[in-house]
């Protein structure tokens, strides 16, 4: 572990904030609007104001000072409520203390009336709201992880695949019948294992709904891991992850239950081809959209469309940059120190669906396997 | 059942429109920015934006079609990959169709950035963001709940109660044990009984943290129902509720194992006492404000003082109006038709903390409850 990673991040911000001419950052996370930037520069998990200061001057405002005293790094930490936990007021007064004047500049996700107030709260100063500003210089700086990161990664993925061993076995001694059944035990498997939780809603759908990328409602009491009606075959899908010191781990299941239909055969080898052949080619620094290509054709000489993306980055967000996707705009190299799911998946609206999904770490010597999700065939 | 309860308040948001001179509002749920006024008008659960015309015409641009065709109501439906799933795109293109020129109100939530493109896309048009405005009017229309709401309510109230025995039993059989199993109970409890799942991340605190008003992390591993190190009794809190229809529920129970001591005592009986007064406080009409003073007078007698509000509204969302406090602010009559917690609570670093919640039905007559948490007392 490195020490105070936060520290090093919030300097790296610095270095394009001199550059961009840029005094103070704001960074807001709260119910309403969650950035995990904050946890980012700053390990405050949630609910506070963050102020960047262009020497690398960090300043919390948290709603739990108690919270932050435990798990927060910053330059100052002030109790919020002493600017009546109302961030115009909060940005203003700070800005007035450490500023003359300046360029100051705020989320582009700020709120309309927001950013008007903060605006007529500092007439000396230049508010900047912006498209590719700050907050996306985050998301980028994001994508690539640190030294720190990646060690957590290293143990979220071992507890991810305990976690994947157990569901396996929990299908195979006939013990998870039910989607419930497998959130259910996905969820308290990964707290025992000492994560925080499911880094997301799972979603679990029985072979009668594998059809669905997302299934609505994300799991229901209905049967899984089962045949589908009329069929003495059927394809289940779960898809998962656990957070764990913040950062979320994201794999998804294929379980094949009894005798798959041809069509479904020629499914999930297809979708197993795809997997081994993407997991193959991730070669460090190759673009992302020329890996879902090499996907997508795939899929397309045998007959199939894939209805989404090939992967996405995770992070302190389960959907990070980089995204996989075979479009123009991801025309851009996968770096060392990106961690992204590999995810290729066919769905019919007979024969259901199935998704072989895994968490990747790129080094220079390729991309890595973090997590050993797989396609279980059950009699 | 009324039928469509939809269209019932898109003319009642129309009729304001007249009076505020606004020929559209839009409304609009996605992922970083949600918001139950789209559930509210048009039945769709997330995902869309929704453009409502003055004349009571309504047009909802869902992400997913499938889901919208099977539970929205609106004028028209279109998909929104009709226009790039481009919130620009789609308000500007179907203002100007339906539109030739007025004053178009967005949310006062609406970011910046966004707030310009839209403006600049519709030049002919006047773009509105305010504070108080549709969103504000909307939330004011949610605080009181219609006959359609009522019996979703009533029915979620049953629900709830059936959970709550159930766990009142697993704790008194001895089969939750743990924070981690009471969380998962009411997870399971909830999707077996019909509900959607539970309409919060459930707070479960045993003894040794119970002295938080909202625990983090919200559940662990550790002992719940259970004496405080040290001492012969303990109090425990689970706060949790259930997702029905889309509406909410939000109980309370308080666990007190063993002999409690002296002051434990004294802070359930002040807490229950609080409870019944409030209760028997809440007629027809009665100021939130006045209610929640008479509660804190009750406390302040006792030497004590309650750290947070007496309660809140419930419904599409888990905190809605009308608020429930002590302050100027919140001095507005209670009416018939409004749902609402009472949630008398008292914390003690020490000690531990004790809090009674339920959801009740403002009514010509009073208050009435749709939930029977409890204090529970085991040996």
């Amino acid at each position: 572990m490195v020490n105070n990673p936060y520290k090093t991040r919030v300097n790296n911000l610095c270095s394009w904030m001199a550059d961009e001419n840029i005094d103070a950052v704001v960074i807001e996370d709260s119910e309403g609007r969650r950035s995990a930037n904050l946890a980012y520069l700053s390990g405050m998990p949630s609910d506070a104001l963050l102020i960047i200061f262009k020497e690398g001057k960090s300043v919390l405002l948290p709603w739990d000072e108690i919270l932050a005293g435990k798990m927060a790094s910053a330059g100052e930490i002030i109790g919020y409520s002493e600017y009546e936990r109302d961030p115009v007021k909060a940005v203003s007064g700070l800005c007035k203390d450490k500023l003359s004047a300046g360029r100051i500049e705020l989320s582009s996700q700020t709120p309309h009336l927001l950013y008007i107030e903060i605006s007529g709260g500092l007439p000396a100063f230049e508010i900047v709201c912006r498209t590719n500003g700050a907050a996306e210089k985050l998301l980028e700086m994001r994508a690539v992880k640190d030294e720190t990161e990646i060690e957590i990664y290293r143990e979220a993925g071992q507890m991810t695949n305990r976690m994947i061993d157990a569901l396996c076995g929990g299908f195979k001694s006939g013990e998870i019948k039910t989607e419930l059944d497998a959130a259910l035990f996905i969820e308290a498997e990964s707290r025992r294992l000492g994560a925080e939780g499911s880094s997301f809603e799972t979603l679990a759908a029985g072979a009668s709904r594998s059809w669905g990328i997302h299934a609505f409602p994300s799991y229901t009491a209905g049967s899984i891991g089962d045949t589908a009606v009329g069929s003495s075959g059927g394809l289940s899908i779960i898809d998962c992850g656990l957070k764990y010191k913040g950062y979320c781990t994201d794999i998804t299941i294929t379980v094949c239950r009894g005798t798959l239909s041809d069509k479904q055969e020629r499914m999930v080898t297809l979708v197993q081809e795809a997997y081994d052949l993407a997991s193959k080619a991730a070669e460090s620094g190759i673009s992302a959209a020329k890996l879902a290509r090499k996907v997508d054709e795939h899929f397309a000489a045998g007959g199939y469309v894939m209805p989404h993306g090939l992967g996405h980055g995770v992070g302190l967000d389960v959907h990070e940059s980089p995204g996989i996707k075979d479009k123009d705009i991801y025309d851009k190299p996968i770096l060392p120190g990106m961690i992204f799911t590999i995810e290729p998946g066919l769905y019919d609206a007979k024969e259901g669906g199935t998704r072989l999904e895994n968490d990747f770490l790129m080094t220079e010597g390729g991309a890595v396997p973090l997590t050993s999700s797989r396609i279980l065939r059950l009699p």
